[in-house]
Parts: structure tokens; C-alpha cells; sequence
């Protein structure tokens, strides 16, 4: 089943979209907004799938699903807590600065608290005030849990998981080293972020959807040229069990929580900092970890962060190289 | 005029309070949350407050609150980012473990951004896992937003505060070194806060309300005792519009975004550490800063952060010692 949310007041309104994307069902009248749909699963569910059935069969009113028309599928959230679990990524970009980094790493996952107020839509334009600030890109798969009581484990945790989708969470990386410093994590460095159009239910991913992870192809493309298509099914330290589980270790987690994967990454083949796509490798998921991968081998970045007008798209296909979860498509613009 | 949420559902039911905190009335035919009443406060806070009139002219159907029937004003929120606007504080708890503040922490506010997917009721237990983690209070003072626009400045960002109250914002003592050295802020050291019975529009508070501070003392008791007398108003080195500027920076805040003061600390009278109630100081809001003093004064500290058993009690009052916002009043419980 895949769910989106178009754009109406604060909190969109909820339709059924057909597995193709090109249709979707009203289901407001089931419930007004994902949220509400979330806040009620399991006595809401089995209705909205009943309206995903009848939309593929043709069953049923049906109108056209464009993309621009979405919100993100939870316009504003209660929690959006965004993990690190591409470990090479931390790695690298530490290497890149000449910094050890803590084994640790590798056995307790970073996580940090994100602003979850207000999301950009997945066409929405990135408002940016500054060029200086370093505007970056990060793509990431994210999940939707349900209720998560305090101390659940890796199985129970997995088992909340009730949607699975993308993310472009916006990054100003030159304002990440003053908020570090000063102790208290990222804020004004993480401005709203972005979802794909569309979140999807585990089981309508299949085989994509095991282990606690997608695995597939994480498509990015840069003002219009392949930038990454790392698999995001490789490389991933802590599966989406271990975050959520890891989240949850001293509260429980509302109905509604994203939990997202950090930026996807994955090592080269010949375990080096990784190759652009057209050296034949994977590219990047983010433009902080190409500047990494140039300053280790030239001593300095060579690529820029975002300028106004250059756009980003975030996607991953099916078989037939269609879009699974729609596209996130951004301009960043001057705010 | 006094808004608070009864406990029904996920997001309580909004009713409006007398100013004695005696009697309410439903206002849920006006807005069923405080939440939605937020989403379009211009509409509806004309309505809310010929309500709170009627109810204090005895003009309409009134029933008697009960401060342990109130969920959190708030019970869930999109946004909870906690300052920590006394620098006296974080000073303190530097000296104690040796370390330098850097200057510009009189300048630039701390902030994280704290979990908001659900809070705890005033007078809930504290749901605590493991006593060992360090349990404290901190006793702050917050405000609610409207709606503000990314880059808005102290002035503009000020006229965005719609209610004011206080939180306990329980922390993980034990667990914070080890995550803020990894970097990414509190994550598992912050678990769900609680807020007072009551939140309050600032026109209600008169000169209480001056400069974007509350001028009233936050009371503290603890197992009983008196523990913190800190006057709010002092020392407070970032006023709530600078704080709310310092969040809408680089992106706009939406409505209902609570914004904490971060603990409240008075510096002593004679420029020392600060001294208990008992000595004549106007002791604390949190344990970590007598246990700093403590350090301070003779190596290591005497106090121990909450155990199963204790309780916490926190509110101001008025001129006839009635509290203003209700009060916190909680239990800490094994989980």
C-alpha cells in the first residue's frame, strides 16, 4: 500500500495512490490525515488497504496522481530523529579532517534530535537565506513507526514500523562546526527537510524490504547529472531495528516518529574513500562526503555546496526503473 | 486568559481555566486542542477569550478543575527546542569539571532540539529504567509560538509568543558525556518533560511579563523541601525573543513550537557559586548544579540525583501565593 498526503492546510489530506503512482483514492474519509491514520493503525489500516485493493481493481473513483500536488506524506510530525548508520560516511568525513574516529561507532549509533515543525514538500523549493552557509543535500531512507514502548528491543522495534519512504534532509554544513563545538548537537544547521511523495507499507516492497533495510538503489542526480547511486541495502551498520531500538532506549516513541538511516554511503571496492559515478563508482549521497573524498586524495575540496538554482533529485526504482516512492525534485532558491 | 488540556485521547481536550484555577470551561465547540486552537489562533482566540470572560462572571456552565486531570497543555508537540538562557548555569557546571566557557556563550544562545512526541501530565510519575542513568529535574520556564517566519528578529519574533508556562525537563545525567561527545547532542539523556497544569497568555500576567522574561520566582520543593527560590527574571542572559530569533534562523518555526528557557540559576548575592535555601541562598532548579557547587566547594558531590520515591514539585505564584500555571507535582517510579 502507498500512502501520500496533498497539499491541504497543515497537515495535507490523505489519498491511496495506485503501486504504478498514477492514480490516487480520496481516503479522507477514512481518516483526514496520515497522522490520524498512524495514531489509530491498526483499526484504520485494514480500511485503507480495502481502498487500495478496490483503486487497483478500478473499483472506484479515481483521479490523477501528480506529484507537485503532494505535501510530504507527514507534512509536520511529533519526532523526526535522524541516525547515522553508513558508518563509512562518519568515517570518511572525519578522515577528511584528520580525526580518529571512536570504535564505538561501530557498536552505538549516532542519532540526533531533527526539527520535525514543518517539512518541505517533495518539489518545494530548498529557501536558502545564505550561499555561505554550505547548503548540502543528504539522501536517506526513513521509516514511520507506530507506538514504541520505552525499552523495546531490535525484533519489537522492527515491528513498528508501519511505512517506509525517502528523505532530502537539507544540511548548512558551515554552520555545523560553530553548533558541535558548542555541545548542544545540530540546529540551526538542519533546516527543514524534504520527503519523497510518497511512503509505502514494508510488505508492498517485498524482497526490497528485509533485514531492517531497503535494498535498492538510492538515485540521485545533480542539476541533472547522475551524482549517487549508492545501495542503500550495503554498508549499513545499524539497521532500522537497532535505531528505533536505540531511540527508544529511555522513552517511548509516539505514533508518527521518523526515524531516518543518515546519508547512504557505501565503500569503494577497493575499500578506498569511493569513486564519482563516472570514475565507475557509486557517487555520493551528499556533497560534504565528495569534498571529503577530495581532500584526502588533493588536499582540498573541489566541488561546492549548493548555489540558488541548482537542483537536486532523490529517488529509488523498480525493476522497470520506475519510481518506487515518487521523486524528491528541489531548486535551492534565495529566501 | 488560562488554557490547559484535559487528559482524552492523544492531544487532551481544550478547556479554558479561571484565573484562580478553580473552575473551567469546556472551550472544545471553539477548538477540540490547544493545537488546533494554535493552527488559527486569529480566528479563534476572540472566542477563547469571551469564554474565559464568561467563565469569570459566572455566565455560563463551569465545572471544577482538577490539576490531575490535566494533560500536558500540549500532550504532544511538533517542536520542544530548550534553551539554556543562564549562562550562570552553564558556567557553574563547567567550573566544576575545570573547564573554560568560551565567551561567546554570552552572546550566542544554547539551544537543542529536544523530543516532543509525548509529554508527560504535571502529575505523572517519572518512568525511570535504571537509577543509575542520573536522574534530575530542571525547573525552567517556556513559551508557545505562533507561526514565525524564518529570520525574524527579537521584536518580531517576541510578538510571536502566545502562552507562557513552566516544564520539568527531566535529564539523563549519566547519559549525557557520553552523547555529547559523540557529537550529536541529547538524545537518550533527554526523555519525555513535563509542563504545568496550565499554560497562560501573556496579557495575563501583566508586569509579570517585561522584556520577553517572567519576573516571578520559580518554587522547587523536593521529598517536601524547599530547593529552589531562583527569580526568573534575573540573570537570564538571552530574553525568550532572542531565543525564539536564535531557532527561526534558518528556517520558520511553526505554530505551537514550545521554546524552553533552559534551568533556571541566579547567581549568589557576594558573585559565588550560589548556596542552598537552608544557607540563606536562593538554592536551585536542578541537581547537577548543587552537586556542581558541591564539587566546587569540596571536591565531589554530596547530593544524589533522584532515586525511586522522590518527588519534585515545581510552580510560581502570585502575590497571595496561589500558583499561576498550576503546579508540577511528580513521583520518580521504576519503569
Amino acid at each position: 500500500m502507498k500512502l501520500a498526503s496533498l497539499k491541504q492546510g497543515r497537515d495535507g489530506r490523505l489519498v491511496v495512490v495506485s503501486d504504478d503512482l498514477a492514480w490516487y483514492a480520496d481516503a479522507a474519509h477514512i481518516a483526514p490525515t496520515l497522522q490520524a491514520a498512524l495514531d489509530d493503525w491498526d483499526r484504520i489500516e485494514p480500511d485503507l488497504r480495502n481502498l487500495a485493493t478496490d483503486l487497483e481493481h478500478e473499483a472506484i473513483p479515481r483521479e490523477r496522481f501528480h506529484e507537485h500536488n503532494a505535501a510530504s506524506p507527514l507534512p509536520r510530525a511529533y519526532q523526526w530523529a535522524d541516525g547515522s548508520a553508513y558508518v563509512n560516511h562518519v568515517k570518511l568525513v572525519r578522515q577528511a579532517r584528520g580525526a580518529e574516529m571512536p570504535d564505538s561507532f561501530w557498536h552505538d549509533p549516532l542519532m540526533y534530535q531533527g526539527g520535525s515543525d514543518g517539512f518541505l514538500a517533495p518539489r518545494d523549493d530548498i529557501p536558502l537565506k545564505d550561499e555561505g552557509w554550505g547548503c548540502d543535500l543528504e539522501a536517506e531512507v526513513v521509516v514511520v513507526t507506530g507506538d514504541v514502548p520505552m525499552g523495546a528491543g531490535r525484533e519489537e522495534a522492527l515491528k513498528g514500523v508501519r511505512l517506509v519512504g525517502l528523505t532530502n534532509d537539507v544540511s548548512l554544513r558551515n554552520l555545523i562546526p560553530g553548533e558541535l563545538g558548542k555541545g548542544f548537537g545540530f540546529f540551526q544547521s538542519k533546516p527543514a527537510s524534504a520527503f519523497s511523495p510518497v511512503f509505502v507499507t514494508p510488505d508492498a516492497l517485498g524482497d526490497w524490504w528485509r533485514d531492517g533495510k531497503l535494498h535498492r538503489k538510492l538515485m540521485v542526480d545533480l542539476n541533472g547529472e547522475p551524482f549517487g547511486r549508492a545501495e542503500a541495502g550495503e554498508d549499513m551498520t545499524f539497521d532500522f531495528g537497532t535505531l528505533i531500538a536505540h531511540a527508544a532506549k529511555s522513552r517511548k516513541l509516539g505514533a508518527g516518529t521518523i526515524i531516518g538511516s543518515g546519508t547512504v554511503s557505501n565503500r569503494d571496492a577497493d575499500g578506498g574513500p569511493g569513486r564519482p559515478i563516472a570514475d565507475g563508482g557509486v557517487g555520493y549521497s551528499c556533497l560534504a562526503e565528495v569534498r571529503t573524498v577530495e581532500t584526502i586524495e588533493g588536499g582540498a575540496p573541489a566541488t561546492d555546496f549548493l548555489k540558488v538554482g541548482d537542483t537536486v533529485r532523490i529517488w529509488a526504482e523498480d525493476d522497470n526503473h520506475h519510481p518506487i516512492f515518487g521523486v524528491i525534485e528541489q531548486t535551492v532558491a534565495a529566501a
